[in-house]
């Protein structure tokens, strides 16, 4: 049996608005009436683009629509990304709600029976990685009886896709439609990511794909994946395979193989999402000393050696070796055109223990001031991983403690202390900049702290219209010390999409009461989806579904 | 490939220890020597029985292992409950891990090839419903050839079932191994419940499922099904079909049906769980009145109603004749001897504003005192439940505004504030008492709040031994305003087994170091049998789950 309630009606008959400064002086009365009716102008859209017209006049999606090539497009079927893209989106577009696709061939109204998808640039970038300059820009016009997308890029056409489908609403007996629609959209921030850490607990590939799905579907473009650090090390390293043997959990079973990395990177590109590996170095590589011998520092107490291990020991020839060896590696099997080389919470008191460090350092005149022997260990990662023509992300720490680093690095910032005066400095210091800190997402709490994220702002600091345009984006960071398969996924989901709306949005776009109401239809589309995200608050689902 | 390391090695050579007053005093030493070995003497055993005489003789458990009814046993073949139960528990102990059962028939040394099971009481209870009264007790003796558990009642057989199969263990080349045991056990408290809420969010039939198996997993014996409130009605009413029809998110797919609810009493039983419905009012009924007119009292503003609804309304004589046929039906439906009638947070703004319910007060003298009004309505209430005969439970409000109660009715303490001082009033009026307040598992935080809830102590108050007898229990309660099936499971497992262990072990079981030990080994479990139980913290089972 099922519902008789249409759920997706968009009341929008009299609704044709352009986004901009005039929405704010509308935004009162609006928000009366969208709590009265419970739905939003903007339907179930999520992220919000950036200039929508939305009509009433409704289309009906009969089972013959097709996701097509349009004429004149650069692009064919010989462009596998978008034949993937046409076929996932056609089945999440058809399969509205699952399994009930039957009786929707005749329909008397208007249809539209295709849409067609054009790249307008000579090179659609069909075989690219996706990267920090990408082109997510797309126009789409829903019309009768073929709708129009069109993009400069494959990955334009990806998010055109997504909203599209996030466009398409099912109406009384089950006929799908899909309101005469126009779109000009491309995102506020070109970095928006996600951080899965893996070490803390081991993520199975099946959960990461689930989220990598669920991040397409919020327009997220970066897959932050912690990969290692203290508690375990599932990477398998081609070049020292001892560190996953005698570094992961398990040796056999809770690792990612060459294979499996290869998956999660070419399952994110065929989303337009980048796969940025973090090896944080020289602090949290207590994994990497189980399977290198001599690579940590050798903690002292009473003139003697007691056991315990410090950070990366950063006084050795043998060290510089070993992370020319693994990085040139590193840069090989990740395709991105950055590494995240972390640089985060190093700990000295081992390095102030050691004797050799400490010769070390009155060898190098560094005074007491292992910040400068750190920076000394820093700048030396940095060059060998130059010198493999990557880019690096590092932490902020590395900013702050003053390590020379090349001018196209990026800096994230995590510390929440004084953020707008640390985003000030980096920027103004001339560093591209992504922010972390408002998204902590494993720092759970009691209630809608979805909010939170949403009204987080990176562009409030005292900046220069120069310094502002260093920010490039931000990330919702989910830790792993209370995650692991179980709960992620509710965990992440719909908490981070707060985050990618105001990563992708206009700034703008800021009222509550009208993103509940879409992020609530937004998490019910991806439950229907098999994205088991939680509820922001009482309510329901038509179909429920988890465990 | 699998793990050549030997997970669950009980180093327990020379551990002979009986718990009681000495356990204390060796606790010091033996937690340091736990937190070295990552091993607990007490095994991966959760809730710890209150008798353990662990040897470190280890017998094998090969394939030819039976569970059998043994000499003597008043239950046979015809003992459903338990026929039901030897299959499941035979299941989990034998495919453990899962799918890895083969090359286990040839082993060269001392075997336990049978558990026979001896029921030794007259009346097993075979066809019964667990009770408040019944009999979990058993005695249980690992040994070769032949282990014996013993039990006055098929409940205790249940509870021994359980902890037989945490005993067992993989060795090298996956061998099962189960170490030649004594217990004598019974719980603490008689009462050991968890609250799950299907009004804020519908919770489909399979997640009740999966959580009464992990409940029975904990030894928990009390569903409190705090199946409606304010948000939805989703129980089916054969007398009123209106209440869920209207009152239901969804009337068709959002409901539990006569049959849903039989299945899930009969589920419990079978696991040893007592289902208690609770249908709170006066206040927490907004869904109540959707489907029945004339049930809630119409509040008024400026000498008009207003169109807005307040708590059932107390002054009308239809009100009770609704509530006769209702709590008939419920009589019926729910065979547990307790109905749990709520009574908390009544709002008295709308009575107030009535002119009806004004009058009503005149006429009866009760001046201003509108907890006179309610004592009046919930008074009724309880004498309709009483002559159906069927005994009640009430949140504390009830008591605390000196409702007329009967001596057996169970009063379930929730406010935090002067929780001592509660149960100590509670218990000196005479009343049966159970306590809910320190484990509002709804209200999660950051990092490992399970030791909050594992520390809580419900005898703590200054009252005399009579009492302290009056506390007969607690229950862990999942509030439901942020929670669904798709992150029920994980934020109530393993955060619950914490309330289920302080329930059912001793007082003296106090130790965070080993609990933590144990119950992170018992949460694996939970994942290999198919819950997804989060993790405490940072760590790995063998085989991870879940999405």
């Amino acid at each position: 049996m099922r519902s008789f309630r249409c759920s997706f009606l968009l009341l929008l008959s009299a609704c044709e608005v352009l986004f901009g400064a005039q929405m704010r002086r509308e935004e009162e009365e609006e928000e009366r009436q969208r709590l009265t009716s419970e739905e939003s102008s903007w339907g179930s859209l999520w992220p919000l683009p950036r200039l929508v017209k939305l009509s009433g006049d409704s289309f009906a999606l009969t089972s013959a629509f097709t996701i097509e090539h349009g004429p004149g497009s650069y692009a064919g079927a010989s462009c596998s990304i978008l034949q993937n893209a046409f076929r996932r989106y056609f089945e999440y577009i058809l399969r509205y709600p699952k399994g009930q696709d039957s009786s929707r061939t005749t329909y008397d109204g208007e249809q539209t029976s295709q849409l067609q998808v054009i790249i307008i640039s000579y090179d659609p970038e069909c075989d690219n990685y996706p990267s920090v300059d990408s082109d997510e820009s797309y126009e789409l016009k829903v019309a009768a009886p073929v709708s129009v997308l069109k993009a400069n890029k494959v990955w334009g056409v990806l998010r055109g896709l997504e909203t599209f489908s996030q466009l398409v609403y099912e109406g009384d007996c089950g006929t799908l439609f899909i309101n005469k629609t126009e779109i000009i959209d491309f995102p506020r921030f070109s970095y928006r990511g996600i951080l899965l850490d893996t070490s803390r607990h081991y993520i199975p590939l099946k959960t990461i794909f689930m989220n990598l799905e669920a991040m397409a579907f919020n327009k997220f473009n970066v897959l932050h994946w912690h990969i290692v650090d203290d508690q375990s090390f599932p990477y398998q390293s081609i070049t020292f395979p001892n560190l996953s043997f005698k570094g992961s959990y398990q040796p056999y079973t809770h690792i990612y193989t060459p294979t499996d990395v290869r998956m999660v990177i070419d399952y994110a590109r065929t989303r337009g999402i980048r796969v940025i590996p973090e090896f944080d170095s020289p602090g949290h590589t207590d994994s990497w000393g189980k399977g290198q011998e001599n690579l940590l520092t050798p903690c002292y107490s009473g003139g003697h050696q007691n056991g315990a291990y410090g950070p990366i020991n950063p006084v050795l020839n043998t060290t510089y070796d070993f992370m020319i060896n693994f990085f040139k590696e590193i840069g090989n099997v990740f395709p991105d055109g950055y590494i995240h080389l972390g640089g985060d919470e190093v700990d000295f008191s081992c390095w102030k223990s050691n004797p050799d460090v400490k010769k070390f350092m009155l060898e190098h005149h560094f005074g007491d001031d292992f910040r400068k022997l750190e920076s000394y260990y820093i700048q030396n990662i940095l060059d060998i991983v130059s010198s493999f023509n990557k880019g690096y992300i590092v932490w902020q720490e590395v900013f702050d403690n003053g390590v020379k680093i090349k001018q196209d690095t990026i800096v994230e910032v995590w510390k929440e202390a004084n953020l707008n005066e640390e985003i000030y400095n980096v920027t103004a210091a001339g560093f591209t900049t992504i922010v972390a800190a408002p998204w902590y997402l494993d720092l759970i709490s009691y209630a809608q702290d979805w909010q939170k994220y949403y009204k987080a702002e990176l562009l409030n600091f005292n900046g220069t219209e120069e310094q502002k345009k260093l920010v490039i984006g931000g990330e919702a960071c989910l830790w792993g010390e209370f995650v692991d398969a179980t709960n992620l996924t509710p965990r992440l989901w719909p908490r981070a999409s707060a985050v990618a709306e105001r990563l992708w949005s206009s700034k703008e776009v800021t009222s509550i009461s009208d993103a509940y109401i879409r992020l609530d239809k937004h998490r019910c589309r991806m439950l229907r989806r098999g994205i088991p995200a939680e509820p922001l608050y009482v309510g329901y689902c038509e179909q429920e579904s988890g465990y």
